[in-house]
């Protein structure tokens, strides 16, 4: 799966992916409306709404990214009926043939971390039987377990050859509290890179490893300091745009070659007709909108990695 | 929410919580075979298969203990159907004046973790209407994105009256490998547990806060130590039974007066048909033999509490 992950971004020329984390006052009041009046103001009926929101906005990016990332939260907050929606804008990322990265931030003991990778990127056993569940291929994985909690992971990813980005250095404002602790000579999160690269260094793809890492866009000279860290390690960079990161700060959580890293925007892309820059297309024309700030945000990112 | 929970255990005089963390492979064939032919061997099969043993497990269990701890993992492995049977489970132990400890370990940054709280404990705008989702009582939590990771936990379980374990020095044998770190002269849990106690100071029930630790019971020097550390933080102990804690090894985690920690046991419990000491109430009375392992295991605690 990071083989076509790289294929699909040398072909889109697109290192980016869109992260679909619909909060309900995203999304346009024609389409809460609709999905309102069939299932009124009920957990189905947000589900509905969401869904309705999240079709459009594929329809009109697919062709553009390599990659989505829809936050699983965003639909667990509206329980079994958020799910379905999950489950529906995974099957039908995978129609438009999207690769889809669960950003699910899972990790648990052992035997539990399991029915997560299986939950998530594998196939559980039913009878005779194995039927997968949700069936992301990628998905985000929390290390504060430590490695029996990530073994699991890389068990599912090696059958299915499927991915995961575990998390070393995450966007938020606080994440420095535990993660920019010092060990000795070294940053809790280097630590953490570094258990990363030799995770990965027995799930490679043809250049880059099955198991990448999530460092924020918002933290760009820790970005310099782990891709050398993990050299093999595709970095997922959450925190552009809306967070605050920009393309110019990205450049080194890239590889010579503009290959090594993703970076994903959300709200920057999902909710572009509520900024002013798209205010144009209105709210009716949202997806429109958010194909201009795609191609902005493209543009942006690959204007940076030519002028470094 | 704690202080139902510390009059529950005085209640029960059992501080002990059961974890509903179905595998399949613990389902027995009676079960299985039934669902099966209703369903076939699909998710949806197995889904109400462990629906069916969960019912039959709190039946025979709900009045002997004061809360019950679903491991969401063991249910979303089977996608949208598992998190139905999640769902089922929750709110019959509702019916049944069960405590529910959502054991989700879900943590991400501030809108993120906004989102997993209203999921598992608070309740979701739609429209004009605000509705509970999971709906459990207390939740665990991932602490690795520091404090804006949390703080929209404690913003909904100061207005929901709900609370939280959140990770601190987990049960699994490599949580030691960044937990265990030396930040300066302390170590990571240590430091985890120190801000646990500050989160939780304002957020205080009559004698303990709501919010409360997971500590395991393979780690009890840690657990003596963190008992000082977190003096008004109830801790929430995994690892007795199958995992290799013991009552004696246990002691430690409580107050003088015995309160102060609650032990979960998962396997243990809802297995008991499997172990030799109950094979011979067979797989048919499955609930009978939790039963009787539950009562040996709050013997097995309040007797090492009485014998300090």
């Amino acid at each position: 799966m990071i083989n076509k992950l790289v294929e699909k971004i040398k072909q889109t020329k697109a290192p980016i992916v869109v992260g679909l984390d619909p909060m309900l006052s995203y999304v346009p009041e024609h389409i809460t409306k609709k999905a309102y009046a069939e299932y009124g103001e009920t957990l189905k009926g947000a589900a509905e709404a969401i869904w309705l929101y999240n079709r459009e906005l594929i329809d009109h990016i697919h062709d553009l990214i390599p990659a989505v990332k829809p936050q699983i939260a965003m639909y667990e907050q509206f329980g079994v009926e958020g799910l379905i929606t999950f489950q529906k804008t995974v099957d039908y990322c995978h129609e438009k043939n999207l690769i889809v990265i669960g950003d699910v931030k899972r990790g648990d003991i052992g035997s539990t971390s399991a029915a997560y990778a299986t939950a998530h990127l594998g196939k559980v056993q039913v009878g005779a039987k194995k039927i997968p569940a949700f069936n992301e291929d990628f998905a985000t994985v929390n290390p504060y377990l430590g490695s029996d909690g990530i073994t699991p992971f890389l068990d599912v990813c090696k059958e299915e050859k499927k991915g995961l980005f575990i998390l070393v250095k995450t966007s938020n404002p606080s994440s420095g509290e535990f993660q920019d602790q010092m060990i000795g000579e070294k940053h809790l999160y280097e630590m953490v890179g570094e258990r990363v690269a030799e995770w990965g260094s027995e799930l490679m793809g043809d250049s880059y490893s099955y198991v990448g890492a999530v460092v924020g866009a918002t933290y760009p000279e820790q970005g310099k300091l782990l891709r050398k860290v993990m050299p093999k390690s595709f970095i997922l960079v959450p925190g552009y745009g809306a967070q605050g990161g920009k393309g110019e700060d990205l450049v080194h959580f890239f590889d010579e070659d503009g290959l090594g890293a993703i970076v994903n925007s959300s709200r920057g892309i999902i909710t572009a007709y509520k900024n002013e820059a798209y205010a144009s297309y209105g709210a009716e024309h949202f997806g429109e909108a958010a194909r201009a700030a795609v191609l902005d945000m493209i543009a942006d990112i690959n204007g940076a990695l030519e002028r470094r």
